[in-house]
């Protein structure tokens, strides 16, 4: 615990209740620590998993609550034994900010497996207080948990990298899914997935967009630079698509069949799962038998895969789609992100808002 | 189409109808081929999928039907282009005898997946002719689909090998499970499930047998050698047992629930199906995404696997635990094995029986 004396207060705005209305809260960060980095919040996007902590839907929601897992800030102050970061750089934060250090996935540099990670919010850090995310004026995160962001790089660009990014890089990464040449799929078309068209063309890939409409078909051709859109309700197009991709992206947050999907995957197809659906999914296992299908999943990505995306968007050129607000315009952000009416990401000029109390 | 008057003719016991029951059938078979082999059946090993197929439980059955595709026979003759094989030599047939040559699947030497394969029976050949099994005086088999069975092993102990051994031994080998030192579950003791203890456990692996009762403990340690029982109905063993496999080969055949078996699994396990259930099996996301765990599945195994396989199970002295009964048994078998009322796999040495009409 360190001296009171030194704490520092910050005005973050935060949720009070389950109705997730946030409003200015002021509150003090730990004392910056030998491995700690002190923060300025320039911006910070607002995710889907945003929604679900504020308005408790996961029933293990702590209030009072600042939300924010996609920050981006200037270092103000770094502890004696920071030697990565040094007052000025622009860095990122993303989803969480702890790691046991010692078990099997800590060691192998996958530490968002680790069970005893903390979250960037709506968790308890080492020293017995609550962790406070984003919509702040500033943020303490120890060093391992902090990612430079490319020169050049705009802070509301990096923004929705550090955590709708690597969940999409991370899988394709992983599962071996990187090189040029193949052919994807994206079911869904929010955050995650607008990322998904774009990492996976900048990857050299041949992208599907799959909706079960054909409202945006323009978007994804378009906008996006998709190479082609399948809506799921037209039974020839599905036929006519089946055993043509190596992978789907499944960014969709409900209950949905498998199978049509899994049908358009070829021989040793992936489908990995992005969305936390407490609702069984389904799928009858010939269909996976005989392809050797996958159906898998993955979550957010290491800091050594965020390093590692963040240097590939930029050598890419590669850009978020996003529509940067101010805070005073959170709440009602938030409420058009519950009806999907967003280009893809919001992202909160955290540093160019008033956060006091008007 | 070959000559009439060359065209051999055979006895094989024959499924007539959906009642199953297997009786004397004499039919002919194709002339020898320049690719063909003349093979005399010795023994050949009863399936689980053979009772699917001559009960018509999948819809597609055509009568009469000669099962059977765990078949050694003896080399009797040789097509002009045979070159890996000679009169004499004792060889296997498995699942499928023709594919196309030409498809992604075909190239890649994993031809159990070309959409184009010829099963070994219940199918119909190039030449518009009924495929038909092992059950059967002789077969005349394309020598791709041939593999020869390595020196000192006994024919009815190869027998299992080419249907339940190459079922398990090919997603291990596949899925980059084969190294010593791995921890692998087996859920559920038949055929295929007590191949998968033996070759497992040959490949140096810690073995878990999960099983709904404890019925089989004895079998399971002291026979098959496995080092591990556990009980899927004790949830207090279910939970000391979380997160501690790398994969889980899963055999049963019908309905199960999936999450307490992706619970055993560690980060990055992988759950095998090998039933094929046509009940929908269920799981909620997190349960995959939180551990990068994977849901998948794969059908028996290709020719080269099957020849690796041999060798391996030649090599690690691996016997099956088999019950050789004669013909006129088989439909006492069938029977018995409906019940899972055999220890693990019933051959019939079909050299040894009398096969007319009597």
């Amino acid at each position: 615990m360190g001296s009171l004396e030194n704490e520092k207060t910050v005005v973050g705005w935060a949720a009070r209740d389950p109705s997730g209305v946030l409003s200015p809260y002021t509150y003090t960060l730990r004392n910056t620590g030998a491995e700690d980095v002190l923060i300025k919040v320039i911006c910070c996007g607002i995710c889907h998993s945003d929604l679900h902590q504020i308005k408790n839907d996961l029933c293990m929601s702590n209030y009072p609550m600042v939300p924010g897992h996609e920050v981006v800030g200037e270092v103000i102050e770094v502890g004696s034994a920071v030697t990565n970061y040094t007052v000025g750089d622009v860095v990122g934060v993303g989803v969480i900010v702890g790691c046991c250090r010692n078990c099997r996935p800590c060691n192998s540099d996958i530490e968002q497996y680790c069970n005893k990670k903390i979250w960037s919010y709506n968790d308890v850090y080492t020293d017995g207080k609550p962790t406070q995310g984003g919509f702040a004026e500033s943020m303490i995160v120890d060093q391992k948990f902090v990612v430079k962001i490319p020169e050049g790089m705009a802070p509301e660009q990096a923004a929705p990298l550090l955590c709708a990014g690597v969940t999409v890089y991370s899988p394709l990464s992983h599962f071996g899914l990187k090189q040029s040449g193949l052919r994807g799929g994206i079911l869904g078309l929010g955050g995650v997935g607008h990322m998904g068209v774009k990492i996976a063309k900048a990857m050299g890939h041949h992208v599907t967009v799959i909706s079960s409409s054909d409202k945006k078909r323009a978007e994804a051709l378009d906008h996006l630079g998709a190479d082609r859109y399948l809506v799921s309700s037209d039974a020839t197009q599905m036929q006519e698509a089946a055993d043509s991709l190596d992978y789907i992206i499944d960014t969709v947050p409900a209950f949905h069949p498998l199978e049509p999907y899994l049908s358009l995957l070829k021989l040793d197809g992936k489908l990995i799962l992005m969305g936390v659906i407490n609702t069984p999914l389904q799928f009858v296992t010939p269909m996976v038998m005989l392809g050797r299908k996958t159906i898998t999943g993955s979550f957010i990505g290491s800091m050594k895969e965020t390093k590692e995306m963040l240097e590939f968007c930029k050598e890419k050129g590669l850009t978020s789609t996003i529509e940067v607000v101010k805070m005073d315009y959170v709440n009602t952000a938030i409420e058009r992100l519950e009806k999907n009416d967003v280009r893809y990401r919001f992202v909160v000029d955290v540093a160019g808002s008033k956060l006091e109390q008007q």
